[in-house]
């Protein structure tokens, strides 16, 4: 193997690739990138075992070919490389080294046979569609917060991405919850998903397609099986192992009936939330809401530390409530809202409060509240 | 007592004091700020035993007294309130409680009597003097990298700071060193500077000095005894003890006849030493230097992983030469030159480097060679 490339062009497809690289592995090829050139074209391919990212990137190929390098350590020669640089990627079988070369630096680094390297089986999948990157970006970046960190509970490890029926019909939607908070975003359903299967995208897949849904402009190819989940763009392919599990019947816990309803500006609730909760002790991170004819008094009682108290004028017109809330709970589903105030609507003190962005219902939240 | 002060202001205050705030404390009152106001004054004390700084700022006194509350609670509130807003802060003896009220928020703070916090006994300095802002700055910012982290060797964990005498007579010295590396840098003697005894200032102190040294136009008064050092500017007063220990005789080490002379563009230096370090272990990052008739290579062997080679254009009329360095001590010294090129001065791979800027001796680096 023996190709030229850009020095920008390499970064980006080596940062793309190296992400996905665990940092700490017992099996040395996973640490590995294989680079593969042919025609044009010379692609990265990184896995770890669960997700593989495959970059593919135009260069100038002399002589094709296929090797695998260290993935940490290529990017960061290539990110120390003065910018513009064009760098010489060459494999020589004899050594077993792969050489980099740009300007008047030389590297020699030790691979492992391209053979070695576990490429992910094909899938069959059962729905493929298209979707504008600013309609999944919305899906999945509402609806992390509430991924649950426990591993008892594996199935709750991902956002559940599936047809649902909404208001108006057929939707595409991203749910996820920890018990405590859930979150259940909308978006319509692309020609082609009708069929979809329900599948549970892990939390690290989801932050690594963050990275391909930054441009307006793009679309992406979304392919779906009962156990693999795949996001495309020309460049770079994203395929992942979906978790294997049930997702539990979330529709229950959305309330329908709350009737209580207070409309509070976003960010001035998210501040004097925050600001309240300094009082508080790390664990138990309390804060009570007393709501009452436009008055919202948010207070917080550390009897170690002392007390916080904090009044917002707010539009509420329903009978006087008292509820508690973890505050970092409130503080993470108030950042959510970005056009509109926040409504909140509640039933008694002891029942799972929904918010949304003013009566926008293709995104709503689900909080539990706390005895305080 | 019961003040009323600008948010911005008492930001400012509690800010410098709650950063000597040690975080985890087995004293209670250590985690508290002492706050004392009176006459249109208000000043804010914290310690950690070794190093007290007070800050004093102006404020509306309605009611003088003193008392004491977290510093860390107190800065995070102060912190998350609106900018603009007047605070009040009110000690009420009967509860124990400091309020704190800014606009609609009410916070009520545990509070600590103030005749338990340990204010620092005051000392006889033996001298003192002024010096600007920026030369102080200079002394210790160029300096301190050097400080050695093993806390066997204590007297070696801070910057010595003494009246030595220099090409062209007495100067204010500052000395850092590990046994590795060192740095020495002079400053015109101050007037009153004179019989200053020689100090050790802890590593904490000169990161905590280094927040009174920003302002380019600011004079700080130093005072310095056998065991204390004290800077202040008209608004905060830092004191600390200092190492109580004698620092080596760090002349011998520094090299006087080193004849090999290497002139080299200190940032194109620094970003080749570290991008051949890129295929080292951790461990061992030796670089190797290849001296030769205006041309400089630099090579890292690393069996493992690779290796890698970069050439430099510099200026060297010497005998050749080859000799091994650690990579983050060059990246380091490298660093500190902003002005001129770097010059070094070698004598054998064996013997101790003199690196400085330019023809400049007020700042010189000594870094001792490694095996290659």
């Amino acid at each position: 193997m023996k190709i030229s490339i850009e020095r920008a062009t390499l970064l980006k497809a080596v940062g793309q690739a190296q992400s996905v690289v665990e940092r700490r592995n017992t099996i040395p090829i996973l640490a590995n990138v294989l680079i593969e050139a042919e025609g044009n074209t010379v692609s990265f391919r990184a896995t770890d075992l669960d997700i593989e990212v495959v970059d593919k990137a135009p260069a100038q190929v002399e002589r094709a070919g296929a090797t695998t390098v260290s993935a940490v350590m290529l990017h960061e020669i290539v990110r120390k490389l003065p910018d513009g640089a064009l760098v010489q990627l060459t494999a020589d079988a004899a050594s077993g080294r792969l050489t980099v070369e740009a300007g008047r630096s030389t590297f020699s680094l030790a691979t492992l046979p391209k053979e070695d390297f576990p490429v992910m089986a094909s899938s069959e999948y059962t729905a493929n569609f298209s979707a504008p990157a600013p309609i999944l970006r919305r899906l999945f970046d509402k609806s992390k917060f509430a991924i649950s960190t426990e591993e008892t509970r594996y199935y709750l490890n991902g956002v559940y991405m599936h047809v649902a029926t909404g208001e108006d019909g057929q939707v595409l939607r991203c749910v996820a919850t920890d018990g405590h908070r859930l979150a259940r975003i909308d978006a319509p359903l692309p020609d082609g998903a009708q069929g979809m299967p329900g599948v549970i995208v892990p939390r690290k897949t989801v932050g690594e397609l963050r990275k391909l849904l930054d441009d307006d402009d793009m679309q992406i190819a979304v392919s779906v099986s009962e156990t693999k989940v795949r996001f495309a763009t020309p460049a770079i392919t994203l395929t992942s192992k979906v978790i294997d599990g049930t997702f539990p019947d979330y529709t229950r816990v959305i309330p329908v009936a709350n009737a209580r309803r207070l409309e509070v500006d976003a960010a001035e609730f998210a501040k004097a939330v925050d600001r309240v909760a300094t009082v508080s002790s790390e664990r138990s991170r309390a804060v009570k809401l007393q709501l009452d004819e436009d008055r919202l008094i948010l207070s917080v009682n550390a009897p170690d530390a002392g007390a916080a108290e904090e009044e917002l004028a707010v539009a509420y017109g329903d009978e006087r409530l008292e509820i508690g809330f973890n505050a970092k709970y409130l503080l993470e589903i108030a950042s959510q809202v970005d056009r509109e105030n926040a409504v909140f609507l509640f039933n008694s003190s002891g029942d799972p409060t929904l918010m949304r962005e003013g009566n926008d219902t293709s995104a709503v939240y689900v909080v539990m509240p706390m005895r305080v």
